[in-house]
Protein backbone atom coordinates (compact mmCIF):
# COMPACT_ATOMS: atom_id res chain seq x y z
CA UNK A 1 0.00 0.00 0.00
CA UNK A 2 3.26 2.01 -0.03
CA UNK A 3 5.61 2.70 -2.81
CA UNK A 4 8.98 4.63 -2.35
CA UNK A 5 9.67 7.99 -3.98
CA UNK A 6 13.12 9.76 -4.04
CA UNK A 7 12.65 13.32 -2.13
CA UNK A 8 14.74 15.96 -0.52
CA UNK A 9 14.30 16.26 2.73
CA UNK A 10 15.15 20.00 4.30
CA UNK A 11 15.70 21.05 7.29
CA UNK A 12 16.30 25.19 8.19
CA UNK A 13 20.26 25.43 8.25
CA UNK A 14 20.88 22.71 6.62
CA UNK A 15 21.87 22.05 2.96
CA UNK A 16 19.00 19.85 2.31
CA UNK A 17 19.19 15.52 1.76
CA UNK A 18 18.37 13.24 -0.51
CA UNK A 19 15.98 10.08 0.51
CA UNK A 20 13.66 7.31 -0.51
CA UNK A 21 10.28 7.94 1.38
CA UNK A 22 7.28 6.08 1.38
CA UNK A 23 3.99 7.10 -0.29
CA UNK A 24 0.67 6.50 0.07
CA UNK A 25 -0.60 3.99 -3.34
CA UNK A 26 -3.04 5.75 -5.06
CA UNK A 27 -4.79 4.82 -8.41
CA UNK A 28 -8.41 5.08 -9.69
CA UNK A 29 -10.53 2.07 -9.34
CA UNK A 30 -13.65 1.20 -11.68
CA UNK A 31 -16.55 -0.89 -9.92
CA UNK A 32 -18.79 -2.54 -12.63
CA UNK A 33 -22.19 -5.07 -11.84
CA UNK A 34 -23.46 -6.04 -14.78
CA UNK A 35 -21.39 -5.04 -17.65
CA UNK A 36 -21.64 -0.96 -16.44
CA UNK A 37 -19.59 0.99 -14.74
CA UNK A 38 -20.68 2.21 -11.25
CA UNK A 39 -18.17 3.70 -9.91
CA UNK A 40 -14.92 5.49 -10.35
CA UNK A 41 -12.35 6.10 -7.04
CA UNK A 42 -9.33 7.40 -6.22
CA UNK A 43 -8.17 4.70 -3.88
CA UNK A 44 -4.95 2.44 -2.82
CA UNK A 45 -4.72 -0.53 -4.37
CA UNK A 46 -5.31 -2.94 -1.51
CA UNK A 47 -8.37 -5.67 -0.84
CA UNK A 48 -10.18 -4.05 -4.19
CA UNK A 49 -12.85 -7.14 -3.67
CA UNK A 50 -13.74 -5.71 -0.23
CA UNK A 51 -13.83 -2.48 -1.43
CA UNK A 52 -16.73 -2.99 -4.16
CA UNK A 53 -18.68 -5.60 -2.06
CA UNK A 54 -18.16 -2.79 0.48
CA UNK A 55 -19.60 0.23 -2.04
CA UNK A 56 -22.49 -1.95 -2.53
CA UNK A 57 -23.39 -3.11 0.51
CA UNK A 58 -23.33 0.47 1.97
CA UNK A 59 -25.24 1.52 -0.78
CA UNK A 60 -28.04 -1.20 0.19
CA UNK A 61 -27.51 -3.16 -3.11
CA UNK A 62 -26.41 -6.05 -1.24
CA UNK A 63 -27.22 -7.02 2.24
CA UNK A 64 -26.18 -11.03 2.13
CA UNK A 65 -22.91 -12.63 1.26
CA UNK A 66 -24.82 -15.11 -1.22
CA UNK A 67 -25.73 -11.66 -2.91
CA UNK A 68 -22.17 -11.87 -4.66
CA UNK A 69 -21.29 -15.12 -7.06
CA UNK A 70 -17.76 -13.86 -7.48
CA UNK A 71 -15.79 -10.47 -7.75
CA UNK A 72 -12.93 -10.58 -10.04
CA UNK A 73 -10.53 -7.98 -11.87
CA UNK A 74 -11.53 -7.10 -15.16
CA UNK A 75 -9.22 -8.80 -17.92
CA UNK A 76 -9.17 -6.07 -20.42
CA UNK A 77 -7.42 -3.99 -18.45
CA UNK A 78 -3.81 -4.14 -17.75
CA UNK A 79 -3.54 -2.29 -14.42
CA UNK A 80 -5.81 -4.24 -12.56
CA UNK A 81 -7.90 -1.10 -11.54
CA UNK A 82 -11.24 -2.61 -12.71
CA UNK A 83 -13.05 -4.91 -11.09
CA UNK A 84 -16.70 -6.84 -12.00
CA UNK A 85 -19.00 -7.80 -9.11
CA UNK A 86 -20.99 -10.52 -10.74
CA UNK A 87 -24.49 -10.58 -8.74
CA UNK A 88 -26.82 -13.78 -8.01
CA UNK A 89 -29.24 -13.62 -10.46
CA UNK A 90 -32.40 -13.07 -8.62
CA UNK A 91 -30.36 -9.93 -7.15
CA UNK A 92 -32.14 -6.57 -8.46
CA UNK A 93 -29.67 -3.53 -9.48
CA UNK A 94 -31.17 -0.15 -9.38
CA UNK A 95 -28.74 1.44 -12.17
CA UNK A 96 -30.23 4.97 -10.90
CA UNK A 97 -30.33 4.64 -7.41
CA UNK A 98 -27.01 3.22 -7.40
CA UNK A 99 -25.33 6.14 -9.57
CA UNK A 100 -27.44 8.92 -7.52
CA UNK A 101 -24.57 9.53 -5.25
CA UNK A 102 -21.93 9.20 -7.69
CA UNK A 103 -23.62 11.82 -10.48
CA UNK A 104 -26.98 13.09 -10.61
CA UNK A 105 -29.25 14.00 -13.46
CA UNK A 106 -30.71 17.41 -13.68
CA UNK A 107 -33.90 15.70 -11.90
CA UNK A 108 -32.22 14.08 -8.85
CA UNK A 109 -32.58 16.58 -6.71
CA UNK A 110 -29.75 15.51 -4.63
CA UNK A 111 -29.43 18.48 -2.83
CA UNK A 112 -32.78 18.77 -0.83
CA UNK A 113 -33.14 18.02 2.72
CA UNK A 114 -35.91 16.01 1.32
CA UNK A 115 -32.89 13.41 -0.40
CA UNK A 116 -31.12 13.65 2.62
CA UNK A 117 -34.33 12.02 4.41
CA UNK A 118 -34.51 9.74 1.45
CA UNK A 119 -31.25 8.47 1.87
CA UNK A 120 -32.20 8.32 5.61
CA UNK A 121 -35.23 6.47 5.36
CA UNK A 122 -33.67 3.83 3.02
CA UNK A 123 -32.01 1.93 6.46
CA UNK A 124 -34.32 1.84 9.28
CA UNK A 125 -33.49 3.62 12.16
CA UNK A 126 -31.12 2.11 15.07
CA UNK A 127 -32.89 1.08 17.99
CA UNK A 128 -30.25 -1.52 19.16
CA UNK A 129 -29.46 -1.16 23.07
CA UNK A 130 -25.99 -2.20 23.41
CA UNK A 131 -23.57 -0.15 25.66
CA UNK A 132 -19.95 0.26 24.93
CA UNK A 133 -17.91 1.31 28.12
CA UNK A 134 -16.01 4.55 28.01
CA UNK A 135 -12.91 3.37 28.83
CA UNK A 136 -13.25 0.73 25.83
CA UNK A 137 -13.49 3.45 23.53
CA UNK A 138 -10.70 5.95 24.91
CA UNK A 139 -8.57 2.44 23.85
CA UNK A 140 -9.41 2.05 20.38
CA UNK A 141 -7.48 4.64 18.65
CA UNK A 142 -4.07 3.22 20.41
CA UNK A 143 -5.19 -0.44 19.43
CA UNK A 144 -5.97 0.99 15.53
CA UNK A 145 -2.57 3.15 15.53
CA UNK A 146 -1.12 -0.39 16.49
CA UNK A 147 -2.90 -2.60 13.71
CA UNK A 148 -2.07 -0.07 11.11
CA UNK A 149 0.19 -0.60 8.97
CA UNK A 150 1.16 1.85 6.48
CA UNK A 151 -0.01 5.27 8.11
CA UNK A 152 3.20 5.96 10.28
CA UNK A 153 5.64 5.62 7.45
CA UNK A 154 3.36 7.77 4.73
CA UNK A 155 1.39 9.90 6.49
CA UNK A 156 -1.28 9.85 3.92
CA UNK A 157 -3.77 7.47 4.92
CA UNK A 158 -7.11 7.36 6.41
CA UNK A 159 -7.99 3.95 8.70
CA UNK A 160 -11.38 2.37 9.43
CA UNK A 161 -11.51 -0.49 11.52
CA UNK A 162 -13.99 -2.39 13.67
CA UNK A 163 -13.96 -3.13 17.02
CA UNK A 164 -17.10 -5.55 18.99
CA UNK A 165 -18.09 -3.10 21.98
CA UNK A 166 -15.91 -5.15 24.12
CA UNK A 167 -13.01 -3.94 21.93
CA UNK A 168 -11.79 -6.69 20.29
CA UNK A 169 -10.53 -5.41 16.77
CA UNK A 170 -12.75 -7.36 13.66
CA UNK A 171 -10.84 -5.87 10.72
CA UNK A 172 -8.87 -2.30 9.70
CA UNK A 173 -8.62 -1.37 6.43
CA UNK A 174 -6.48 1.86 4.99
CA UNK A 175 -7.12 3.94 2.25
CA UNK A 176 -6.09 7.10 0.78
CA UNK A 177 -9.82 7.65 0.83
CA UNK A 178 -11.47 7.82 3.81
CA UNK A 179 -14.92 6.58 2.00
CA UNK A 180 -12.85 4.09 0.53
CA UNK A 181 -11.76 2.70 4.08
CA UNK A 182 -15.06 2.20 5.20
CA UNK A 183 -16.24 0.26 2.28
CA UNK A 184 -13.36 -1.91 2.72
CA UNK A 185 -14.27 -2.67 6.61
CA UNK A 186 -17.38 -3.46 5.67
CA UNK A 187 -17.24 -5.13 2.28
CA UNK A 188 -14.94 -7.42 4.61
CA UNK A 189 -17.52 -8.32 6.92
CA UNK A 190 -20.14 -9.05 4.02
CA UNK A 191 -17.79 -11.13 2.55
CA UNK A 192 -16.94 -13.14 5.96
CA UNK A 193 -21.08 -13.57 6.46
CA UNK A 194 -20.52 -11.13 9.31
CA UNK A 195 -23.45 -8.72 8.33
CA UNK A 196 -25.00 -7.00 10.51
CA UNK A 197 -22.60 -5.72 12.70
CA UNK A 198 -25.22 -4.74 15.32
CA UNK A 199 -23.19 -5.01 18.09
CA UNK A 200 -19.84 -3.24 16.74
CA UNK A 201 -18.51 0.33 16.69
CA UNK A 202 -16.61 1.97 13.59
CA UNK A 203 -13.66 3.84 14.22
CA UNK A 204 -11.85 5.84 11.82
CA UNK A 205 -8.81 7.84 11.84
CA UNK A 206 -10.18 11.44 11.07
CA UNK A 207 -13.30 13.03 10.70
CA UNK A 208 -16.53 12.02 10.19
CA UNK A 209 -18.64 13.52 7.56
CA UNK A 210 -22.43 12.43 5.81
CA UNK A 211 -21.30 9.96 3.83
CA UNK A 212 -19.63 7.82 6.89
CA UNK A 213 -22.40 7.89 9.09
CA UNK A 214 -24.51 6.58 5.96
CA UNK A 215 -22.58 3.60 4.72
CA UNK A 216 -22.39 2.33 9.20
CA UNK A 217 -26.23 2.93 9.14
CA UNK A 218 -26.27 0.41 5.90
CA UNK A 219 -24.00 -1.97 7.82
CA UNK A 220 -26.16 -1.57 11.52
CA UNK A 221 -23.15 0.12 13.01
CA UNK A 222 -24.43 1.34 16.57
CA UNK A 223 -21.86 3.39 17.55
CA UNK A 224 -19.45 5.31 15.45
CA UNK A 225 -16.17 6.48 16.67
CA UNK A 226 -13.60 9.14 15.32
CA UNK A 227 -9.89 11.11 16.08
CA UNK A 228 -11.52 14.28 14.86
CA UNK A 229 -14.49 16.06 14.34
CA UNK A 230 -17.70 15.51 12.80
CA UNK A 231 -19.80 17.67 10.04
CA UNK A 232 -22.92 19.39 11.00
CA UNK A 233 -24.66 16.73 8.54
CA UNK A 234 -23.12 13.87 10.03
CA UNK A 235 -24.08 15.20 14.02
CA UNK A 236 -27.56 15.33 12.48
CA UNK A 237 -27.87 12.36 10.71
CA UNK A 238 -26.62 10.15 13.78
CA UNK A 239 -29.16 11.88 15.80
CA UNK A 240 -31.88 11.48 13.19
CA UNK A 241 -30.64 7.67 12.54
CA UNK A 242 -30.17 6.65 16.47
CA UNK A 243 -26.53 6.24 15.83
CA UNK A 244 -23.97 7.01 18.87
CA UNK A 245 -21.76 9.35 17.62
CA UNK A 246 -18.09 10.32 19.35
CA UNK A 247 -15.49 12.41 18.38
CA UNK A 248 -12.66 13.81 19.23
CA UNK A 249 -11.54 10.35 20.86
CA UNK A 250 -7.91 11.23 22.15
CA UNK A 251 -6.53 10.35 24.75
CA UNK A 252 -8.19 10.49 28.35
CA UNK A 253 -11.28 12.13 26.44
CA UNK A 254 -13.87 12.19 23.91
CA UNK A 255 -16.89 14.32 22.95
CA UNK A 256 -20.80 12.56 22.16
CA UNK A 257 -22.76 14.17 19.48
CA UNK A 258 -25.38 11.83 19.77
CA UNK A 259 -27.12 8.83 21.35
CA UNK A 260 -25.17 8.89 24.43
CA UNK A 261 -26.95 6.28 26.43
CA UNK A 262 -25.13 3.52 24.36
CA UNK A 263 -21.85 5.00 26.30
CA UNK A 264 -21.41 3.59 29.69
CA UNK A 265 -19.34 6.33 31.44
CA UNK A 266 -19.64 5.05 35.49
CA UNK B 1 -19.23 27.75 8.14
CA UNK B 2 -19.73 26.50 11.64
CA UNK B 3 -22.93 25.48 13.19
CA UNK B 4 -23.59 24.80 16.83
CA UNK B 5 -24.69 21.29 18.39
CA UNK B 6 -25.40 20.21 22.49
CA UNK B 7 -22.85 17.54 23.10
CA UNK B 8 -21.29 15.62 26.17
CA UNK B 9 -18.04 16.33 26.84
CA UNK B 10 -16.09 13.72 29.04
CA UNK B 11 -13.08 13.07 30.45
CA UNK B 12 -11.48 10.00 32.10
CA UNK B 13 -12.52 10.24 35.68
CA UNK B 14 -15.39 13.03 35.75
CA UNK B 15 -19.16 12.00 34.87
CA UNK B 16 -18.81 14.39 31.75
CA UNK B 17 -20.75 18.30 30.83
CA UNK B 18 -23.30 19.19 28.42
CA UNK B 19 -21.69 21.83 25.97
CA UNK B 20 -22.87 23.87 22.76
CA UNK B 21 -19.95 22.69 20.24
CA UNK B 22 -19.19 24.33 17.15
CA UNK B 23 -19.56 21.60 13.62
CA UNK B 24 -18.12 22.26 9.96
CA UNK B 25 -21.35 23.07 8.37
CA UNK B 26 -21.91 20.48 5.63
CA UNK B 27 -24.37 20.14 2.70
CA UNK B 28 -24.75 18.77 -0.80
CA UNK B 29 -24.45 21.37 -3.76
CA UNK B 30 -25.71 20.77 -7.41
CA UNK B 31 -23.89 22.67 -10.29
CA UNK B 32 -25.62 23.22 -12.88
CA UNK B 33 -24.44 24.33 -16.57
CA UNK B 34 -27.06 24.90 -19.08
CA UNK B 35 -29.76 23.59 -17.60
CA UNK B 36 -27.89 20.12 -16.41
CA UNK B 37 -26.14 18.83 -13.76
CA UNK B 38 -22.61 18.51 -13.69
CA UNK B 39 -21.84 17.99 -10.33
CA UNK B 40 -22.80 16.99 -6.57
CA UNK B 41 -20.56 17.54 -3.62
CA UNK B 42 -20.83 17.77 -0.25
CA UNK B 43 -19.56 21.23 0.63
CA UNK B 44 -19.72 23.93 3.09
CA UNK B 45 -22.12 26.20 2.32
CA UNK B 46 -19.92 29.05 1.65
CA UNK B 47 -18.43 30.89 -1.51
CA UNK B 48 -20.68 28.74 -3.55
CA UNK B 49 -20.06 31.01 -7.04
CA UNK B 50 -16.12 30.71 -6.17
CA UNK B 51 -16.86 26.77 -5.65
CA UNK B 52 -19.02 26.58 -8.95
CA UNK B 53 -16.30 28.58 -11.29
CA UNK B 54 -13.36 27.06 -9.68
CA UNK B 55 -14.43 23.41 -10.91
CA UNK B 56 -15.40 24.82 -13.85
CA UNK B 57 -12.05 26.29 -14.43
CA UNK B 58 -10.37 23.16 -12.99
CA UNK B 59 -11.89 20.89 -15.34
CA UNK B 60 -10.79 23.01 -18.27
CA UNK B 61 -14.22 24.22 -19.02
CA UNK B 62 -13.83 27.52 -18.35
CA UNK B 63 -10.25 30.40 -18.49
CA UNK B 64 -11.17 33.64 -18.65
CA UNK B 65 -13.66 35.93 -16.24
CA UNK B 66 -15.77 36.72 -19.66
CA UNK B 67 -16.26 33.01 -20.03
CA UNK B 68 -19.24 33.59 -16.90
CA UNK B 69 -21.84 36.45 -17.26
CA UNK B 70 -23.84 35.05 -13.79
CA UNK B 71 -23.94 32.94 -11.29
CA UNK B 72 -26.99 32.29 -9.89
CA UNK B 73 -28.89 29.92 -6.98
CA UNK B 74 -31.54 28.04 -8.35
CA UNK B 75 -34.99 29.43 -7.43
CA UNK B 76 -36.88 26.16 -7.15
CA UNK B 77 -34.35 24.80 -4.18
CA UNK B 78 -35.55 26.34 -1.27
CA UNK B 79 -31.85 25.33 0.30
CA UNK B 80 -30.29 27.32 -1.84
CA UNK B 81 -28.06 24.02 -2.35
CA UNK B 82 -28.12 24.58 -6.04
CA UNK B 83 -26.18 27.13 -8.30
CA UNK B 84 -26.46 27.70 -12.30
CA UNK B 85 -23.82 29.19 -13.62
CA UNK B 86 -24.37 30.86 -16.52
CA UNK B 87 -21.89 31.00 -19.37
CA UNK B 88 -21.28 33.00 -22.09
CA UNK B 89 -22.44 31.63 -25.34
CA UNK B 90 -19.56 31.27 -27.46
CA UNK B 91 -18.16 28.74 -24.60
CA UNK B 92 -17.91 25.10 -26.00
CA UNK B 93 -19.30 22.77 -23.27
CA UNK B 94 -18.26 19.53 -23.40
CA UNK B 95 -21.18 17.75 -21.06
CA UNK B 96 -18.88 13.85 -21.22
CA UNK B 97 -15.71 15.36 -20.72
CA UNK B 98 -17.10 17.75 -17.55
CA UNK B 99 -18.42 14.68 -15.92
CA UNK B 100 -16.00 12.25 -16.46
CA UNK B 101 -14.41 12.63 -12.85
CA UNK B 102 -17.42 12.58 -11.49
CA UNK B 103 -19.18 9.58 -13.06
CA UNK B 104 -17.86 7.16 -15.84
CA UNK B 105 -19.52 5.13 -18.65
CA UNK B 106 -18.77 1.88 -18.95
CA UNK B 107 -16.74 3.06 -21.72
CA UNK B 108 -14.44 5.87 -20.11
CA UNK B 109 -11.66 3.93 -19.23
CA UNK B 110 -10.68 6.39 -16.48
CA UNK B 111 -8.81 3.63 -14.87
CA UNK B 112 -6.11 3.25 -17.30
CA UNK B 113 -2.80 4.89 -17.07
CA UNK B 114 -3.98 6.23 -20.43
CA UNK B 115 -6.59 8.18 -19.00
CA UNK B 116 -4.73 9.71 -16.44
CA UNK B 117 -2.12 10.84 -19.18
CA UNK B 118 -5.01 12.25 -20.41
CA UNK B 119 -6.02 14.38 -18.27
CA UNK B 120 -2.00 15.52 -17.94
CA UNK B 121 -2.06 16.04 -21.08
CA UNK B 122 -5.15 18.49 -20.91
CA UNK B 123 -2.93 21.03 -19.72
CA UNK B 124 0.54 21.95 -20.61
CA UNK B 125 2.99 21.37 -17.91
CA UNK B 126 4.79 23.82 -16.39
CA UNK B 127 7.86 25.20 -17.52
CA UNK B 128 8.15 28.63 -15.30
CA UNK B 129 11.16 29.34 -13.56
CA UNK B 130 9.54 31.25 -10.64
CA UNK B 131 11.80 30.71 -7.18
CA UNK B 132 10.01 30.59 -3.67
CA UNK B 133 12.44 31.08 -0.69
CA UNK B 134 12.49 28.36 1.35
CA UNK B 135 12.01 30.18 4.79
CA UNK B 136 9.13 31.72 2.92
CA UNK B 137 7.81 28.68 2.29
CA UNK B 138 8.10 27.46 6.30
CA UNK B 139 6.05 30.92 7.48
CA UNK B 140 3.08 29.77 5.38
CA UNK B 141 1.33 27.19 7.55
CA UNK B 142 1.49 29.84 10.26
CA UNK B 143 0.01 32.29 8.24
CA UNK B 144 -2.44 30.34 6.97
CA UNK B 145 -3.69 28.96 10.46
CA UNK B 146 -3.92 32.81 11.39
CA UNK B 147 -6.15 33.50 8.03
CA UNK B 148 -8.47 30.73 8.77
CA UNK B 149 -11.67 31.49 10.61
CA UNK B 150 -13.34 28.34 11.45
CA UNK B 151 -10.78 25.61 11.68
CA UNK B 152 -9.80 26.77 15.46
CA UNK B 153 -13.35 26.13 16.47
CA UNK B 154 -14.64 22.78 14.60
CA UNK B 155 -11.51 21.10 13.24
CA UNK B 156 -13.48 19.31 10.51
CA UNK B 157 -12.28 21.94 7.68
CA UNK B 158 -9.91 21.63 5.28
CA UNK B 159 -8.31 24.73 3.97
CA UNK B 160 -6.45 26.07 0.68
CA UNK B 161 -4.97 29.07 0.02
CA UNK B 162 -3.12 31.16 -2.64
CA UNK B 163 0.05 32.86 -1.90
CA UNK B 164 2.22 34.84 -3.82
CA UNK B 165 5.86 33.65 -4.07
CA UNK B 166 6.61 36.74 -1.56
CA UNK B 167 4.35 34.81 1.06
CA UNK B 168 1.65 37.14 0.70
CA UNK B 169 -1.60 36.25 1.12
CA UNK B 170 -4.23 35.91 -2.10
CA UNK B 171 -6.98 34.43 -0.89
CA UNK B 172 -8.19 31.39 2.04
CA UNK B 173 -11.11 29.50 1.86
CA UNK B 174 -12.37 26.23 3.95
CA UNK B 175 -14.15 23.40 3.42
CA UNK B 176 -15.51 19.76 4.55
CA UNK B 177 -13.90 18.51 1.12
CA UNK B 178 -10.32 19.59 0.42
CA UNK B 179 -11.19 19.64 -3.32
CA UNK B 180 -13.78 21.97 -2.69
CA UNK B 181 -11.53 24.69 -0.80
CA UNK B 182 -9.48 24.35 -4.01
CA UNK B 183 -11.99 25.26 -5.97
CA UNK B 184 -13.14 28.17 -3.95
CA UNK B 185 -9.81 29.33 -4.19
CA UNK B 186 -9.31 28.97 -7.99
CA UNK B 187 -12.50 30.58 -8.79
CA UNK B 188 -11.68 33.30 -6.55
CA UNK B 189 -8.87 33.87 -9.00
CA UNK B 190 -10.73 33.33 -12.17
CA UNK B 191 -14.20 36.26 -10.78
CA UNK B 192 -11.26 38.43 -9.80
CA UNK B 193 -9.62 37.64 -13.02
CA UNK B 194 -6.21 36.87 -11.38
CA UNK B 195 -5.55 33.53 -13.54
CA UNK B 196 -3.43 32.19 -14.30
CA UNK B 197 -1.33 31.89 -11.10
CA UNK B 198 1.86 31.80 -12.77
CA UNK B 199 3.62 33.15 -9.90
CA UNK B 200 1.95 31.93 -6.69
CA UNK B 201 2.01 29.02 -4.00
CA UNK B 202 -0.87 27.03 -3.17
CA UNK B 203 -1.09 25.99 0.23
CA UNK B 204 -3.40 22.92 1.62
CA UNK B 205 -4.15 22.03 5.17
CA UNK B 206 -3.84 18.63 4.76
CA UNK B 207 -2.85 15.88 2.04
CA UNK B 208 -2.42 16.14 -1.16
CA UNK B 209 -3.88 14.13 -3.76
CA UNK B 210 -3.77 13.68 -7.85
CA UNK B 211 -6.92 15.64 -7.49
CA UNK B 212 -4.98 18.29 -6.05
CA UNK B 213 -2.22 18.37 -8.12
CA UNK B 214 -4.69 18.54 -11.19
CA UNK B 215 -6.75 21.48 -10.13
CA UNK B 216 -3.33 23.48 -9.59
CA UNK B 217 -1.90 22.30 -12.66
CA UNK B 218 -5.19 24.10 -14.36
CA UNK B 219 -4.62 27.08 -12.71
CA UNK B 220 -1.13 27.02 -13.68
CA UNK B 221 0.25 27.41 -10.19
CA UNK B 222 3.66 26.21 -10.05
CA UNK B 223 4.17 25.30 -6.48
CA UNK B 224 2.23 23.23 -4.26
CA UNK B 225 2.61 23.11 -0.46
CA UNK B 226 1.17 20.68 1.91
CA UNK B 227 0.81 20.38 5.73
CA UNK B 228 0.69 16.45 5.22
CA UNK B 229 1.94 13.86 2.89
CA UNK B 230 1.55 13.56 -0.89
CA UNK B 231 0.05 10.47 -2.57
CA UNK B 232 2.03 7.96 -5.11
CA UNK B 233 0.22 9.77 -7.59
CA UNK B 234 0.05 12.85 -6.91
CA UNK B 235 4.01 13.27 -6.46
CA UNK B 236 4.26 11.30 -9.76
CA UNK B 237 1.52 13.80 -11.53
CA UNK B 238 3.53 16.76 -9.91
CA UNK B 239 6.58 15.47 -11.53
CA UNK B 240 5.45 14.91 -14.90
CA UNK B 241 4.01 18.31 -14.44
CA UNK B 242 6.60 20.19 -13.64
CA UNK B 243 4.71 21.14 -10.45
CA UNK B 244 7.16 21.93 -7.90
CA UNK B 245 5.13 19.34 -4.63
CA UNK B 246 5.84 20.29 -1.03
CA UNK B 247 4.88 17.96 1.78
CA UNK B 248 5.34 17.85 5.69
CA UNK B 249 5.38 21.36 5.98
CA UNK B 250 5.89 22.07 9.96
CA UNK B 251 7.99 24.00 12.03
CA UNK B 252 11.52 23.81 10.54
CA UNK B 253 11.34 21.61 7.85
CA UNK B 254 10.04 20.03 4.32
CA UNK B 255 10.09 17.93 2.24
CA UNK B 256 9.94 17.93 -1.74
CA UNK B 257 8.81 15.54 -4.03
CA UNK B 258 9.24 17.30 -7.14
CA UNK B 259 10.84 20.05 -9.17
CA UNK B 260 13.16 21.51 -6.26
CA UNK B 261 14.71 23.59 -8.17
CA UNK B 262 11.77 26.28 -7.91
CA UNK B 263 13.14 26.71 -3.95
CA UNK B 264 15.28 28.53 -2.91
CA UNK B 265 16.94 26.80 0.69
CA UNK B 266 20.56 28.99 0.68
Amino acid sequence: MAEIRPILRWRAGSSGERADDELAHEEPLEIRVRGRAVSVTMRTPDHDDELAAGFLATEGMIRRREDVLRIEPCERNENGNLVNVVLAPDVPVDFERLTRHVFASSSCGLCGKATIDAVRGQFAAITSDVVVDAHTLLSLPERMRGAQSTFDRTGGLHAAAIFTVDGELLVLREDVGRHNAVDKVVGHALLNEELPLDRHVLMVSGRTSFEILQKALAARIPVVAAVSAPSTLAADFARDSGQTLVGFLRGERMNVYAHERRVRFA
